[in-house]
């Protein structure tokens, strides 16, 4: 069986871009599958007091220009700075909650980034997100409220306890066991590790 | 004439141990040089209400963790966490600014992460910067009193005030003209970015 290395990832958060348009074929690329986890988690930024865009306009903006920067660098395109923040009510996530269940989490996060970052909508709302549904052939309707029940709102919230009680703060996090590692830009050391370990 | 890198650092922040262990020997290898550069960042941040790890365990935990790992990748000591935060009164960083006009930067501010983070002594405090002054030959009586002059406080004011107006915001910082990229992390990026243009 190949080693697997857990992405818990947040649609909402910016670097999460990169990762989620990189990770697959890098971590192929050492022979490692990667699990699609989404987790909310701006609930555990917030209930950690860890804000670190909000009232920092420098941070902010050195932070748009880096995403820029290190698009380029992978060759991801970038064409300005999108909407931000998004999906207030958690909706984008719950699908990918969803699709993370039925198997098809990976394309649906991908074309949910593109449609933010490339076509600045947010994969959030709802009339994006049917939009989003229907180019991949899927009923708008049915997933929505799927994603809207009882059983995949528990399935989110039980995903972020997990997170947070692994000492999971930020987006994305790779994790190889108990070991984690925060940001796009550690996903080759959280590679190296799950090879060696 | 070799193209230059700046490199903005607070003698106190973290990850700023990885970079004056390896910036000068990376930014060799490019053939780039690099110009060492004392500032309070902590003022800065301080100002801009950015205060990553101040009540904020869970990431502080991280931070930590991931250096150690970081410091085994690059083959640079690691001997547990010392102690945090260090240099109070700036009076290391205002030596390390002495030492920036001399042509011995380097040299000192390597000793002091070591005397840091090797001998879990702080290197703001007398005893140790003194301890410390004394082993590169230096007169620890003469170098303090300069440090706390005034012509070297207004020049690490000045410094520090260079680096907010070209919005740094965090130790360390690498600055191509007026391209700047921030953490030690990017310290690859920053090179490419020299080289380049």
């Amino acid at each position: 069986m190949r080693k697997q290395l857990d992405f818990f990832f947040f649609l909402g958060s910016t670097y999460t871009y990169l990762a989620v348009n990189r990770a697959e074929e890098v971590a192929a690329r050492a022979g490692i599958e990667l699990r699609w986890r989404p987790f909310n988690v701006r609930s555990i930024m917030l209930a950690q007091n860890n804000r670190p865009f909000i009232g920092k306009p420098v941070k902010l903006a050195y932070m748009w220009r880096d995403l820029e920067r290190r698009a380029q660098r992978y060759g991801i395109p970038f064409r300005g700075v999108p909407p931000y923040p998004i999906d207030p009510d958690d909706q984008a996530n719950r699908v990918a909650t969803v699709a993370a269940l039925e198997g098809w989490c990976p394309q649906f996060t991908k074309a949910a980034y593109g449609m933010w970052f490339l076509e600045n909508k947010d994969p959030g709302a709802i009339e994006p997100l049917s939009e989003l549904l229907q180019r991949m052939g899927r009923n708008p309707g049915e997933v929505i409220a799927q994603a809207n029940s009882e059983e995949i709102r528990a399935r989110y919230a039980a995903e972020t306890e997990l997170a947070r009680s692994m000492g999971i703060f930020g987006s994305p996090t790779f994790a190889c066991g108990t070991e984690i590692f925060w940001g796009d830009d550690r996903l080759e050391d959280a590679l190296d590790w799950c090879q060696s370990h």
